[in-house]
């Protein structure tokens, strides 16, 4: 709709038409309005997350105005989504968490003004490789995530003033950095306990797996799997981002539920790790991710449900296996668990008899 | 001749025969009574294991009709193959080596049953992308490897009851891991010595280097590797699995020995840990598979025969140089070196002058 | 010229001919000219560095010739770049750290030629799959890479000496096989400070950040750059490869120069190491590479620049990112940095509107 005007008057809401489009594309929501719902949720959870959201976007879209990357894409959001992802995520993990070493000062937004630039570079690049695979692989987040992994190891290095003792407490670093924002729901249990105590731990909590208080536990998991996705731990905002899904379409959120709740299920059985990281929606958020992408991808019928959970278990294996590689570097697994899963499901499934892949994707109804 | 039946009396043969043909499959012995004499082998060696491979192909059969795969790569036994590897491999590494820590128990099984399941996805997709590819990559055992070293993983985090000290043992738990059922044939020496050691080892064992004893062991080894593929270390099951293979196709079965021996030789040459891993196949099973690859997908001719030693050759520098990565891990090497150096070799040539890519695999006479 | 002749008179100077392309390609001069210069500047360094070349590139044109590859692979030197960068990039890191403990003996010679004649299949086998991808990959390096980090893991495993407590010692081997030759330009700091040590020397460096010697020191960064493709810390030498590189174009000469000054301050700002491997050129060349590689794929225009300056600073996060990581593996980064962003960058740009990717490369006049 507003592609047809080209005032100078149309300026700004086509910028800002890009820019929250951007913000919703982070779970599959192209649409300015479920962008505004989400952009919302983080204001509520933190106003300088917005901020630092604002600044990435824009700073995206200047290079890629710049640089002539294809309008579309920059209309679309497809081009601010990846900057907008890594300065929410870095700055929520970063902010949020003391213990991984790096303040949020000039030289961490100069990382982030950086990284947002040369995530269009990427962003451009990926997407003209997948062109060259019939049928074409989707970039998802791809580029967030290798600029997250660099700009978080870099940060690390430069920005931040550990001691060599700090260093040992490594272990204890991480699992704060993977339950991010615990702090405000779940203030019992952050640090990790030693491996026989998480033996103990793991039969303590088995008994009460079919109580009604990890009914409930598991029922907030689904709901903070959608803030999750933006590295934020808050009831309402996870709320604000399934309203906003909710406005684009409610077979995607039928989905993403879908996924979240299966995730949710398969952490609490197969997690060796205290329930918390469970509880918290760090399993939900990926779960939710991978299904939502195979609601997207294709037309909804029971042969993509049955897809969708699959992925879902897929997911899950693929979280147990990276969080226990991912200790080593200090870095949290983020969604790479959904981004591996994805591509092999979406790229791979098109000839699926009973399923067809939507030709152009748009909102699933 | 099986397809052209259709009644339902046929049902039974024609899943024998997926079944069946999946477990040839894995020495590329595409032909169900191979697949027989090689099961055999396998359940002479230990009946459990025989019935975890039927539990896996089963899994794999069923999963694959639910989601429509291609009937094709059902009869073929593609689809199973993966799952079956899997559960051998898996099944023989923890079942045999106590110090792995996993337990053979039911939640193993679901492991397993998972794992099988989620197999045929992966393989269905990975074989959509590898269409994208002119030529097209072969998939080989990628989903296996895939999903190897997820659920191994993820089976030490969630079933292992291991404690901090034996964390420590960790380096000696792998060698036993590498060496897996060494323990009928060479029992004198499981640990792996220290550095300073090896050194005096190396110079023990070199003097020896042309002796009668070597000579005798790297024979066995050879043979050995036929049932090092499935994870055995046995050698009647080894002489099993090459009769099923030379009851396919003798031309295979020469490209396959001379891989083994090449390979164990440039073992015994380069590898500086104690011999006795050379001597059970785990070096030979590797080359073994990377020239059975070339002699497939190539026509036999002397310059294949070149290719195939280059490209064992290339295999066991991989395989020194990813041991040494692995030991982190913990997770054996399994067939990653085959797995690259073949990609690499089978992708690539196809342009060959003297080498002419075999347009339809079918065996090599 | 020299295609037309094809007299066995001819054969001796085609030889040379291919060899020093080869020499020359690493810098993407392909000329045998340029190779001759850059070749002197090598013997000078080094005597024995210059026989280990011809031996590498004897070997890998003889592999090539008896596989049949692809003439015009032969006499453009693309065949015999990377066993030459192979052998002087290992020979120069084994040689002159004893630290990394390899001796060069007779065992590395065998090294040396078996991964010559390998890096020849890889080479043909990569330039193969790389033309299923529209538009089309560039192998770069790739196969040195491969083989380098393969090699140098299997050298330490095989021919070393090391004792337990020489692992100990890991970090500050690694120090000096990073900062390889910088005894003979600053003999002043080779061992790592400890992290608390760090941030002092940051600050204490900070304040003469402006200062006259810093200045000395980066223009001599940027000049030794070019000595470090090939692992060469000489100041005459380097000034050998900028003659060697002038003669084939100006134009890329300038990319370079753009490429290693950027690194270099870059470097220096975002570098927590002592500043010693900024000044040795070692961030320096990774930039040289990528803004020349950018330089030699596309028409030469403003717009080539800003992506010239965009695809350095992506090498230098990657390389402050690697560097950390390669720490444990104990291999130093070599130019996985400009490889990675070089793959991104000129794989993806090619439909920028104001971007021509040159179809037939040559040199850029």
């Amino acid at each position: 709709y507003l592609k047809a005007k080209n005032g100078k008057a149309w300026l700004v809401p086509k910028f800002l038409n890009a820019l929250f489009r951007g913000i919703g594309q982070a779970t599959f929501a192209n649409n300015p309005f479920s962008g505004i719902l989400i952009f919302t949720g983080i204001v509520w959870h933190s106003l300088m997350l917005g901020w630092i959201q604002l600044l990435a976007g824009t700073t995206a879209i200047i290079t890629a105005l710049l640089i002539n990357v294809n309008p579309a894409l920059i209309t679309s959001g497809s081009i601010s989504f990846n900057s907008i992802l890594l300065a929410t995520v870095t700055t929520s993990i970063c902010d949020s968490n003391p213990l991984f070493g790096v303040p949020v000062g000039s030289k961490f937004l100069m990382f982030i003004i950086v990284g947002s630039s040369l995530s269009v570079f990427i962003t451009d690049a990926l997407s003209n490789i997948s062109n060259s695979f019939k049928p074409s692989i989707p970039i998802l987040s791809i580029p967030f995530h290798i600029l997250a992994v660099i700009i978080m190891t870099g940060l690390r290095i430069t920005v931040s003033e550990i001691t060599e003792e700090e260093n040992s407490d490594s272990r204890h670093a991480l699992v704060a950095a993977t339950n991010q924002l615990d702090g405000s729901v779940f203030n019992e249990t952050t640090s990790l306990p030693k491996t026989e105590d998480w033996i103990t731990e793991y039969i303590d909590l088995n008994p009460s797996f079919y109580s009604y208080e990890t009914l409930q536990n598991s029922l907030m998991a689904v709901i903070l799997s959608g803030g999750q996705v933006f590295g934020i731990n808050d009831l309402f905002s996870s709320l604000l981002v399934y309203a906003g899904l909710m406005m684009y379409s409610p077979i995607l959120t039928f989905m993403c539920l879908l996924g979240a709740t299966t995730a949710t299920l398969f952490g609490l059985f197969i997690s060796p790790f205290p329930n918390v990281t469970v509880f918290d929606g760090i399993w939900g958020f990926n779960g939710l991710l991978s299904c939502g992408a195979i609601g997207l991808f294709y037309v909804f019928r029971f042969q993509s449900v049955i897809h969708g959970i699959a992925s879902v278990c897929f997911t899950a294996f693929l979280q147990l296996s990276l969080s226990n590689s991912f200790q080593q570097t200090k870095v949290p697994v983020l969604a790479f668990p959904f981004l591996i899963s994805t591509i092999i499901f979406v790229c791979g499934l098109t000839y699926g008899q009973k399923l067809v892949r939507v030709p152009k994707i748009t909102f699933p109804e």
